[in-house]
């Protein structure tokens, strides 16, 4: 499509951001890409995401379009001609949905293991590898969550390889001894252009989080 | 189709059930409905949904679906020949998704009224209110959600219309002085067939509620 304006409101350690990003890039979707101050809030995403005030939002011709999965599943249905991320037999594409909503558990789980005070750490490490390790099991020995292609689930999941250095930093654990697939998976996946381009290098996302520990005040 | 087995498990007072419910009626799918013991969950609901352990879930020819809105958007691919209840616009289709997930924090702010201990009651009723009033600002004077037909939004919120009178009653409002076109709206809707039928009498739903205050021993 022609004439199109695409802007992203984003900010870079965001795994939901960087979901849009990959499949924007999937989709050869040119955009402008706008990064968000989150501690002082522009009033370009007050105005965009005035109920939860949060990013990614993708602006489409003016639209926002709100809440990183729902973003995805409008890259999908707005730019058809390129590849496509769910699957069109509905029940396979309910259970890339119901696995892609799942994804949230292993990004909280994980998220937990580096930004909370106090609680049991060792419990803290088994929730998290729990989570992941139920994906391994959806993955099997596939190449993607899809099968053959890299769609839906794994675009939901890809920002998760930015933040497996942080998570083993501070659970003190091998992603690769724990769930050697998802590995495997991840390696796949960075051979893409774009999760090479867009999916954040893992030095600086733990730089990040050794501030934000800082700034809060945990040890 | 021919030859089809829908089993629905469900809880009856479940505003999630109620989807489901009024979802199949609208398509006019034929199915089994097997109540449920939220209590004493059975070794189908467990093998069902192992993840959440959570009603509803649609077993269609053995497959288990769950979560209420992907169940939803399911029944609105598989059984296309009838009405659908998603937009085909995909800015449209996302606005109706958006808002479905909104629901949730009616139902959560709703829930707050008449089963939660302590707190301000003045502040969950001014917290309900407000995401109700929300909602109604998206209906405006539309007929339903989606305009001139009954569709997914519709179907996402229906099952609060059996809990209005709980809410009415611990809150201490009338729903119809807070959000009147919320009130009308309810009356369209209840000349459905698949509502009347399967949206369940609020009496009854009010009952089950002072039940379970007594069992959890909230005054």
């Amino acid at each position: 499509m022609a004439n199109e304006e695409v802007i992203l409101l984003d900010f870079w350690p965001s795994m939901y951001g960087m979901r849009v990003r990959v499949a924007l890039a999937e989709k050869c979707v040119n955009f402008e890409y706008k990064e968000q101050n989150m501690v002082e809030k522009s009033s370009i995403l007050l105005e965009m995401n005035p109920i939860y005030k949060k990013i990614p939002v993708l602006i489409h011709n003016g639209k926002p379009i709100c809440e990183s999965l729902n973003v995805v599943q409008y890259i999908d249905e707005v730019w058809k001609d390129k590849v496509t991320f769910l699957p069109s037999d509905p029940y396979e594409k309910y259970q890339a949905m119901f696995w892609a909503d799942y994804v949230e558990k292993v990004f909280d789980t994980g998220r937990k293991l580096w930004n909370e005070k106090g609680g049991e750490k060792q419990t803290r490490k088994e929730n998290y590898i729990d989570t992941l390790r139920m994906l391994e099991g959806i993955l099997g020995d596939k190449l993607y969550f899809g099968g053959e292609k890299f769609g839906y689930l794994d675009i939901s999941l890809i920002g998760i390889c930015s933040w497996f250095y942080t998570y083993e930093k501070f659970g003190e654990f091998s992603t690769e001894v724990e769930t050697p697939k998802i590995i495997a998976w991840m390696k796949r996946c960075i051979k893409r252009e774009s999760v090479s381009k867009y999916v954040v290098e893992p030095l600086k996302v733990y730089d990040f989080a050794l501030q934000i520990r800082k700034h809060y005040g945990i040890e």
